[in-house]
């Protein structure tokens, strides 16, 4: 059995953020298949045994289960001494980003990729509403990008994991992300990191099964 | 001068998160107007002094400006020692409610409020959307709140600061917030305690100008 065990599914850019911080690490772990799309997260039983919220990922680690990315994410920074930030300011800088991104920049794409890209549903006013969204909030990226190489600057952290989450996906969301060259270039950089892996190589996906 | 001083206005309910930490944990601080519904969020000069995601609140302190509510309230709780949390558990729970309200409970019901009941825009199908979200996350915070007094358990912390921010208002939604007693009741034990005000009695407003 490995040290790790995120439950997770790997349509989920949240679960890849937790994956993906496994991985860069250099964790020693595994993956188990949530059946979100099958809608094993909406079952009473999910909701009481592994997180209230109905969300994946879900993390085990010395018989305790951590639930909400950015929760894993630093829970992972504090045990591993790995891309946490070394000062306070640099762990609010940190946590400024983590909560952009649940705000407004994961938020609203990973809500558009859904209705456009997978579930083929929503009405096509809340599309133009999401991507309007999002919009805004890769232009506030894409800005901040121009000037550092990761969000804190020279060296990547979570806030990258964090962030970066749903863009290595090709399903269709109606942005053309041609358009931000210089987080193309960002994300392009972290896939260079050692131990960087596509999602769907990572985590099982009902497809697969 | 007062030791903390806080840019916002009073109809954001992101701003208050940050006013109602400072007044509950008996900081001295004072107000200072963002006139966000004139647009000064959305100036070059704002975005570069003051907040380069546009936003509000921006808590100044000691010289350096803290922005994004999460980040500001999680600072104040570190320098007064109050309703942050006693140990890495309690704190991790903190995050995780304070990342699911700025993912989901603030996030949809905020920009609602927005749309429906300020600015009274956008297409009523976004309307709907939105509300179908809001009732989502609301019922998840309902259920938890039946059998804890605060979110988390007996005693009130920063979650629960930042999870009641759009509880006090009033502007129209289409939620029948009736459907929701246990929210109810709880926002009621946090206005119960020494300190609280209504947003629009502790931060300046362009009506009230």
């Amino acid at each position: 059995m490995s040290e790790y065990r995120l439950y997770c599914f790997g349509e989920s850019g949240n679960c890849y953020k937790a994956a993906l911080t496994l991985a860069l690490s250099g964790c020693d772990w595994e993956a188990a298949f949530v059946d979100y799309l099958g809608g094993e997260t909406r079952s009473d039983s999910y909701r009481q045994s592994m997180n209230e919220l109905g969300e994946a990922p879900v993390l085990e680690h010395k018989g305790e289960r951590i639930t909400q990315s950015g929760v894993i994410l630093s829970y992972l920074a504090g045990q591993t001494g790995k891309f946490g930030g070394s000062t306070d300011s640099e762990r609010r800088e940190i946590l400024r980003w983590m909560l952009f991104d649940n705000h407004k920049f994961t938020s609203y794409y990973a809500t558009l990729r859904w209705l456009v890209g997978i579930d083929r549903s929503g009405d096509p006013e809340v599309h133009k509403f999401l991507r309007g969204r999002v919009l805004g909030a890769f232009g506030i990226v894409e800005k901040h990008l121009r000037d550092n190489a990761f969000m804190l600057g020279e060296e990547p952290t979570i806030a990258d994991f964090s962030m970066v989450g749903y863009h290595y996906y090709d399903e269709e969301t109606g942005v053309d992300r041609g358009t931000f060259p210089n987080i193309n270039a960002w994300a392009k950089r972290i896939a260079a990191m050692p131990g960087w892996q596509h999602p769907y190589d990572m985590m099982p996906r009902r497809a697969s099964l």
